[in-house]
């Protein structure tokens, strides 16, 4: 048998990179993905760790549709971009928006139109070696703000945004329903309000973390008080919300920040008589968020329960949908 | 057979009167109830004019326990109270209040604790030839508005109430759904906002009374715009609530303003997702309705669908329950 030589000089394979896909409700750990290359106005970023979050989970289930590689809570270091980001850690926005709708041009970029979002909606996210974003999504980490610590930037703004909707005094008694990871963001941002809070939830050992910071707590099943003036609800099911509701004085307000499988529903009658407002929170800012970790008001470590290079991620999804689980992260720089 | 004698002076019946008694989902006439004495503070009316409200039909339906006289939409004349009201035509708020509670000392007695409703709740109503109110709940009528356009004093406030809720902008987009009675009184009182407003409904013949009026109306099947500012629900049911909730722009607002017979179900992840804000939405403010009543700022006319006496209250009822009938007067000063 001869030698046959063929000349692959022309072929200039994409470099592939590890990534967590899925696909028809499936999640695969593929090594064959390849790395993306960022478009214009666009930074590479190589993934240091990333977390899993509820929204992770409901996409599994099929909660929405959605082809691609997972993720949207991360920490990662530029390796394309602009000179002033190349190299340093940075956090991202995960919406990327278009800049020329009505909702980019009215200051709400996370309600663009044309949309994608890191993870979620046709781009995609972060459980993966490299990811790209547009630069003018990404901050820079502060020095003293650790990179496991600002995996949680993410969910710290959008705890935060329940206070860009709802000016809240001292004054006001809150209720924060959940005990989860989102739950206890919340809680924690909320009490750096000085209002009356109370935080409830289902799971003592969860409550002890925010009764150690001082946060008053109670098991969910215990509020019988109807005089809240605002309430949030964390839990993501229609027993939180209930909880939520019932607690509310007439004319306050209840914020969902947690999305639902499939529809909820409510008594709509009462929701008038009282005069109830209801408001649906998303996305909140970075740069407070950031701010809060850099000057440690708000302490993520007793939420993270496990850790798994990237390599073991099906593993981490496994762990992370496991009961009374918060939140486990995944490390990209272990592999 | 001897006559007997029987000297009847110490018993003093009460005057009866006649009135509209639900009880057991069961309406009946009665014409044996006692005329009500008012209690200190209280005001004793003679009712001219009410008017049927949808309420009044749910609580015949049994939505809501209820066992008294019906009625809060009216118009009377004081017979006993202090001076300046005395022979008065009056309208009164229907909420009556202790005065006591938070939400009393706090301004906002629509939501006292211990209220009694006339007609709603623990108070006998206003379809009999009497009633009574708290004085303070009285309002006189000025003397350019004609008795039957005063007996909507009471749900062009409620309409109203939105404004006191929202800040409606002129540049604002804003839906109003549902042609009936309260619909057609909220897209009146909102387009005196200025804003850019649609009325949609599903009743040609009631849509031209808006029309008529300069505000634009459609088909409800026919909206496709997704980019409304405010939503008002002025249908209570649930495809009302669909086609309010679509219309609306991400962080849009929609007041729910007709209570529903049983539970709602609506998309909480979508919600979330838009942030949009939902508002239950009840009782306004008296003066500012009778002020646009004086000034003619709202029809009412075109409204009204028929006219019964009081002794054919039940047949009032009857054509109040018929498909396509707006408002149904009832006339005390016709028996």
């Amino acid at each position: 048998m001869r030698d046959i030589k063929i000349n692959l000089s022309f072929y200039q394979p994409a470099i592939k990179m590890k990534g967590l896909w899925l696909e028809n409700n499936q999640l695969q750990l593929r090594t064959d993905i390849p790395t993306p290359e960022p478009s214009p106005g666009e930074a590479l970023v190589r993934v240091l760790r990333a977390g899993i979050c509820n929204t992770d989970l409901e996409l599994i289930r099929g909660y929405y549709p959605y082809t691609g590689i997972l993720g949207h809570e991360f920490v990662g270091v530029v390796e394309q971009g602009p000179t002033h980001l190349v190299n340093q850690r940075v956090v991202g926005e995960i919406n990327a928006t278009c800049g020329q709708c009505r909702f980019c041009r009215n200051g709400q970029p996370t309600h663009c139109e044309n949309r994608t979002v890191l993870g979620i909606v046709n781009r995609d996210g972060a459980f993966a070696d490299y990811l790209t974003l547009p630069t003018t999504n990404l901050h820079p980490v502060p020095d003293n703000v650790s990179t496991e610590a600002a995996t949680f930037t993410e969910p710290i703004a959008a705890a935060l945004e329940i206070q860009q909707q709802v000016q809240i005094q001292a004054a006001d008694r809150v209720l924060v329903v959940g005990d989860g990871k989102l739950g206890q963001l919340v809680a924690q941002t909320l009490a750096l309000t000085g209002c009356d809070l109370l935080a409830v939830g289902r799971h003592q050992e969860k409550l002890a973390n925010l009764e150690a910071r001082g946060i008053k707590t109670g098991l969910a099943e215990t509020v019988t008080d109807r005089s809240f003036d605002l309430s949030v609800e964390c839990t993501g099911n229609p027993a939180g919300f209930a909880i939520a509701r019932r607690a509310l004085r007439p004319r306050g307000t209840l914020v969902l920040k947690s999305t639902y499988a499939g529809n909820l529903s409510f008594d709509a009658s009462a929701l008038v008589v009282d005069e109830i407002t209801l408001i649906g929170s998303r996305c909140g800012p970075f740069p407070a968020a950031l701010n809060l970790l850099a000057t440690q008001k708000v302490d993520v470590q007793p939420l993270i329960h496990a850790r798994y290079p990237l390599s073991q991620g099906l593993a981490a999804f496994e762990r992370a949908q496991t009961r009374g689980v918060m939140k486990v992260l995944l490390e990209m720089d272990r592999d």
